[in-house]
């Protein structure tokens, strides 16, 4: 049988980087693509793939048929800014055109290009993740998992702010729900969902850790636990949503 | 008591002219400022002005303070494209960077910058549009009307497809959702909301029109008078929501 594969975008540090330490440690004999902007810059990143040489590869990006004929058994999108000043904006003067599409391209455009490119080799995947129904029909080749925010729930927006950040989880909510059905409806079928990390200690949210009680404020390595749990749990049945780190369903 | 103003904004065809047209005619004495990208282009538009000399201003592009000092009491914003093609996408094959970017510029960044700029107009405004509650408190200055559509509902979402348009409209509908917290909060108020149309006669849907039974392809007319029925009950109890042309409100 083939080795199971997963191809994790945005590698470099926090939560992706996280992804790729959680699988080569857990899920053996899984060997990871590691995508990121700058391999070399990535230090973790590149001892990481130093201890783990068959098994980590690391990439600088999107490309068609890389490692050759294999397939793909998982897809993680995790690369996304706040805004580019690292401030979400908290009020309509900072609101910015600029603002505005440096984050959907990063948060909405760039995952979404990912499975567009990426969509036949998880239609070639094993279905190495997940839980397999034991209908054949039902039974999945892949799995795309988009990092989305509770923030990019239009629903349960309260508090407002955070313009582009909100716009973009919101707009990648809608395109996940259009890969799920895309990818979903004939076989091979491959799995989409959001899945929301909790509050984490990373870069991204390191302007705002003061404000958080140190109990929510999640370490990388319990977020990915409780994301690797419910991706170990997803099937064709649970495609096409949102999820919290906890398994709860996000209203969109 | 200073005459109400409506900016619309996509003057130049469609809704966004029946908007004009309807005003004009229904609501007098208010005034209109419409805008479009080229008015002389606009022979409607144009022939709308002359008639109308003292209600109707035709405007380029975005202006702070145009008009001197008064205020604005609602503003519509009509424009959108499906896709630059003018067909959405029917698979990711059709999906491009280009596409989405454009999409979203016109769609999402266009009414959500309109909002930011006029909203210290809209703040001063007579709140001549919509249903003022009895309680002072609970009165509103002005009006945002983002056009959305029913297809940028996620959670409706059971065919897929067209991936920047409904992308677009899921964004802008959390920027106004965004915008009525921020605009609603405090006096002066300024409503927020989206509204679908329904499927209009108009140069966006004609490559669909064929598919359309007869009596579910709406006049301009029609949508507008429905759509501006919503309007006149619109009050602060009903911001930061998705409603369509017959009143029922839409799921996120
Ligand atoms: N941390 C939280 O509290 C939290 C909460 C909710 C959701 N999330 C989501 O979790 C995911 C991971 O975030 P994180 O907390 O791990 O953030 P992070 O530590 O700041 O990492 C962000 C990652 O995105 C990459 N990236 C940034 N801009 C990019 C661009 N223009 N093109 C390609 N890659 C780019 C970075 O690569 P470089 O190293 O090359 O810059 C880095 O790998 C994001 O989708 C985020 O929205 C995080
Ligand atoms: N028609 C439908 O069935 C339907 C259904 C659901 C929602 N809607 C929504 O209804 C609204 C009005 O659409 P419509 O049916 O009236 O479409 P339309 O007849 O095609 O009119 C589109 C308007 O948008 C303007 N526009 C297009 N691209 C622009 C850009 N890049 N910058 C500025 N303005 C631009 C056009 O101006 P120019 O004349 O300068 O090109 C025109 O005024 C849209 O928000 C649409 O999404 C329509």
């Amino acid at each position: 049988m083939a080795v199971c594969v997963a191809l994790i975008q945005g590698a470099s540090r926090g939560l992706g980087l996280e992804f790729c330490k959680h699988i080569l440690k857990n899920k053996p004999p899984a060997s990871v693509i590691a995508t990121c902007r700058n391999p070399d810059g990535a230090a973790e990143l590149r001892a990481l793939a130093a201890e783990h040489p068959a098994r980590l590869t690391r990439s600088v990006r999107l490309r068609r048929g890389f490692g050759g004929s294999g397939g793909l058994d998982l897809i993680v999108n995790s690369s996304a800014i706040l805004h580019p000043s690292g401030r979400g904006e908290t009020s309509l003067r900072d609101v910015t055109a600029q603002g505005l599409s440096s984050t959907l391209t990063t948060n909405t455009v760039g995952p979404l290009l990912m499975a567009k490119h990426f969509a036949p080799l998880l239609q070639k995947g094993g279905g190495g993740f997940g839980q397999q129904p034991a209908e054949t029909v039902k039974q999945h080749s892949g799995i795309i998992v988009n990092i989305t925010a509770k923030v990019g729930s239009i629903g349960d927006n309260g508090l407002g702010g955070w313009y582009s950040y909100r716009m973009s989880k919101a707009a990648l909510n809608m395109a996940t729900r259009n890969l799920s059905i895309e990818l979903g409806r004939t076989r091979p079928r491959v799995v989409c969902v959001c899945l929301h990390p909790g509050t984490v200690n990373t870069d991204l949210s390191r302007p705002y850790h003061k404000n958080v009680p140190k109990d929510r404020l999640f370490s990388t390595q319990h977020s990915v636990n409780c994301l690797m749990n419910i991706i170990d749990t997803l099937n064709i049945e649970k495609t096409g949503k949102a999820y919290s780190w906890d398994g709860s369903e996000l209203p969109w």
